[in-house]
């Protein structure tokens, strides 16, 4: 327990990688809200696997299918649940598996936590592919956000030790921070994307893979968003961000760069503009005392490297408790963290628009 | 909402700064448990102010008194809650501040989240005193984890600019781990102190502040505690650490580093050791798809610096809308980070103990 | 919000009565649970309409597909999903009802709630076709308790003004208590069965219905299942029960009839039997102060007649805000109580399983 | 687990019998609400006992000291936490309970769940004093609701065999529903009051105890409130209701009695009154689809006679195993149901609360 998120705004997600489908259900959403399909499925789309050379050749159907929820174009306000069925599994793959752990994978935790009845076909209900449900519900809430003038945008902050520019925390415009979306690799400075891609092609042919960092942008949102001690805007996020799988660490504002500075370089002065108050800078990633004041909301989420490389690896044998050689067969990203962008995105959606409805602002 | 954390076992924390008295409600504890005060007593007095140059000359009266759920010496399985009254607090010294909001702090974002009517003293409900309540609640829990041969314990790991030896994360011995309480300054390598302190103390001269990061490591643990997606580990600690004031940043295992390794190093592969399933590192922390794997759990907390310096600072008039310039009295630590060592710990401690409940092993 | 239930076992309903397809999502079962899909079709069979006059002569499609959660035959302790697609939905009967509301159904309140949006068609998400979810999950919850020696039956206390033998509190027997589910009409004595059958046709002819009241019991439960004040055994339940559409009341042990008694009578004295301490009677219904005292459960759940019937019935237009007559068409049960018997049950089934859970007995 | 309560209001119950204090932390109040203290203590003073004969001679300081979230007279929004001293204790009566539970008590239950290791102590958490706290919280939500025109009363409809008048469902008036608060027996009937008065008084001469049946309603609410399945205002009212000890049922409109009664006359037909919609009757008790619908909120709650009676009572040692004869000691009442009266209507108010912001209408 437990694979169900939320407070005012629920998700439930369920499925396994290789079993009949994948879903989630969505309980809280406001009445009458229109839902894009298309955009639903572009969203997915970024996030889906087989779209060129920087991830995995398997190409999954992720095709949505809502059946509750949803009528004549518009939420019900009850809940919405949509499936995505599994169609290009190969599950002869990962038949060993089950007594012989992926190093740095949930096979061995899943298999002691669930006593070996887990699925363990494609990593089951860890699966990276579990992401899907939760771009699905990301894709609705943002298009709910939209509505209300909140848009977020991510970029890739860097993978491995190739960085981008980072957002400027102060000065984020609408429009650039959507358009991110529309790049197979969002980076706010494009000129590195030949770089990355040589970056991730190296690894991939050295049978190995990369991480890297997403930086997300939330603006448009109005101050006084979240409360204090557990039900902040940061235990919010974060309590979703690391449902992603391979999510290591997560800063706002300045982060851990915060560390190292003094108060006086740190602190964030307010200032008047356009007869709003404003703060001269945003170390604090637009959240004091975990609630919005109104600032861009900045985070940074570190991705690991996708832990299934093709190189040999040692691993132990369950049943036998003998150390053995392992060479991971199937098809996998190099690198996750392209496809992972929206994923982050929609962890942020999904988390704001439960905070909102907890202020009776949805 | 909402000040009340948990599944399995929650903890309800409540009370302002200078309002009359702090507490903390644990609901969910086994019965049978002796609690031993004076050790309760001594993990308080860590985070008490006033206990030296590094800190505030406030003293403090961290004294709890257990109200409900203790009897006869032990806990008895009903809501335990203890209060701590507010004794030293001089309210005269927050006059200003619910029109001239301090940067940094929740002034402006609690003055909006709460129309107005949020207590001001000395930060009121987000003021960083509300952490003894959690600490209360952290000293009963690790007792309870002790007992089952779970010990928690934290170092230094930075302040400002200065690094003290990381934890080796695949080897932490429970008494050196626990010992890291006795210090006054938790550090592993104790040459450090007397450069940090003059750090912290320079800091204090210059009316700034410093920030720090905070490592932390739990040993004892079993496989399998622990749930995939939105229950795992990584979300429940960091839903509780960034409750948290001035947290920043939280990271996992090898954290944001892991970001920029190849998968081939940063993958943990499985050994046997005197016949128990170990990794040859421990780049997870302990932690593979949000469940325990049975190595040291670790992970980094990062600690912006204190927001109240005694610099004068730019803000804005909240009745005006005019900016006027700010000179912040009162009593406020030069840095935070050593009285936020037994803070970080307790929260590892609640979160362990509703996760080992929520599988049946508390 | 919201249709999601349970701390530590938790379901999560969907679905609307017309839409593509309804579904539950249970999170939290054991590992490793086998389950017979034989059985859990029998008992949604005992739910489904269509099987003789006593019910609507629809014929729905109550075939659950599971999605997730369930591999090789056993539970995986991940959610476990499954889906009843809607096949035999006439939504053409229901096209009025969006500006003309059912008196007693939920048309208004639900258009109120949800603006207008929510889903007309056949009572959408309000639907007694809902409680097919609930069976299913029942249905696989009863199994697990009946590993566990735990048996759960209902007999029809009274339909209408014909009433039943009650169960025996004190001596209730496993195996008879379990073939009451094997029965059209469970009931104790059943040559009770034509009185209820002809009142039962009776009201279709006369274009009316009728109500009653569901007695359930519970056994083999241990002391010590429960908590005081919110998790008490009644408040679970209850608060499942309630879910039921058309329930208007919920009764345990001696229930109102314990408001006439006395205390000398009403009180259970404790005896010894076996070894084992019992209660001379069982007045309690099982529960003391919210915990299994190891007797029997006992329950009685109030139906109120089907709110669908054809008589000709005063309403408001929505629209107009003015009075009009209204003629209900389709097809509708002139009494849900039979139909209701496995409902109630599988209430019961969740909320103990949700409770065993709870304190690690599951 | 868990005298925590609510998803958008909580309220957190702490606190035994005989220990230092009980209290409540009611999380999630609007703020800015003002507090008649003098109106609090009044409803507290309503469930006090040692008012008169009527009930136990135990005077108890009911005095509640709120030392959280209540600021310059008005709520902060912040968690408000009330603390009531235990102050006239006399544990010495109890001391032997511990190995001989009472009849219908939580004594053996208690016993059993918490391991032996619960404060025996006049029931401890299990006490009918844990009300106190509840009618705190009830006081503090009913101001809050009264300033939305929400006004709750409720009258003894019954107390063993004499019934008093009902509520005519339909038509409520303000001014006397609340008026009821202010008689010490609230009737509809006045003239009941001499009868019942001595029917308890008799009881109390004959060692022996009454029971009864409370009846409350709730008018001025708007329609939509509530959700439907899990959410309605009947699950969370009953959910509430039967944390209250020695209620053994709970019906809302006409209850059981609907069990009864056919379609035609039970359906509440809708009509226009003052251009706004009605229902001719009340038979749902303003509730459809767990949904208000404007008219007047109608429930009836079962209570069982007092447990603690004088007469010589069997029981079982729980330390021999062998049955025994008990004499309970103490001051008791013998009815419990006058001094219940405000306990239920608290209820009732903390789940309005609760509901009303859940659909952003607080």
């Amino acid at each position: 327990m437990s694979s169900i998120w939320g407070n005012s705004l629920k998700i439930a997600i369920f499925g396994e990688s290789h079993g009949k489908a994948i879903g989630v259900t969505i309980d809280g959403l406001p009445p009458g809200e229109e839902i894009d399909m298309e955009e639903v499925l572009f969203q997915m789309e970024r996030r889906s696997p087989g779209r060129d050379r920087m991830s995995t050749n398997r190409k999954e159907s992720d095709s949505p299918s809502i059946i509750s929820g949803f009528y004549n174009g518009k939420t019900t306000g009850t809940p919405l649940t949509a499936i995505i069925e599994n169609t290009d599994t190969r599950s002869v793959d990962y038949e060993d598996l089950k007594i012989l752990p992926r190093p740095s994978h949930a096979d061995y935790t899943g298999f002691i936590r669930y006593k070996g009845f887990a699925d363990p076909r494609g990593g089951g209900h860890f699966s990276g592919r579990l992401t899907a449900p939760l771009v699905f519900a990301g894709a609705v809430c943002r298009q709910i956000l939209k509505r209300r003038g909140i848009v977020i945008g991510a970029h890739i902050y860097s993978i491995g030790d190739i960085a981008d520019t980072p957002f400027d925390p102060v000065n984020i415009d609408k429009e650039p921070l959507e358009n991110l979306s529309r790049m197979p690799l969002p980076l706010n400075d494009r000129e590195k994307e030949p770089k990355i891609r040589a970056a991730i092609e190296a690894a991939r042919l050295d049978c190995d893979s990369l991480g890297g960092i997403i930086e997300c942008a939330a603006v448009g949102l109005p101050a006084g968003i979240g409360s204090p001690i557990f039900d902040g805007v940061e235990n919010a996020i974060s309590s979703l961000v690391f449902g992603i799988p391979a999510v290591k660490g997560v800063e706002f504002g300045a982060g851990f760069a915060a560390a190292t500075m003094k108060g006086s370089r740190c602190n964030d002065e307010f200032i008047v503009q356009k007869g709003e108050i404003k703060t001269k800078t945003n170390n604090s990633g637009g959240i004091q005392g975990g609630i919005t004041n109104g600032m861009p909301i900045i985070l940074r989420v570190a991705f690991k490297p996708t832990a299934s490389i093709a190189k040999e690896q040692n691993t132990v044998n369950l049943h036998t408790l003998e150390e053995e050689k392992l060479i991971i067969k199937g098809r996998h990203d190099p690198c996750i963290v392209p496809r992972a962008v929206p994923v982050v995105e929609s962890a942020i959606a999904v988390a704001l628009c439960d905070l909102l409805k907890e202020v009776n602002a949805l």
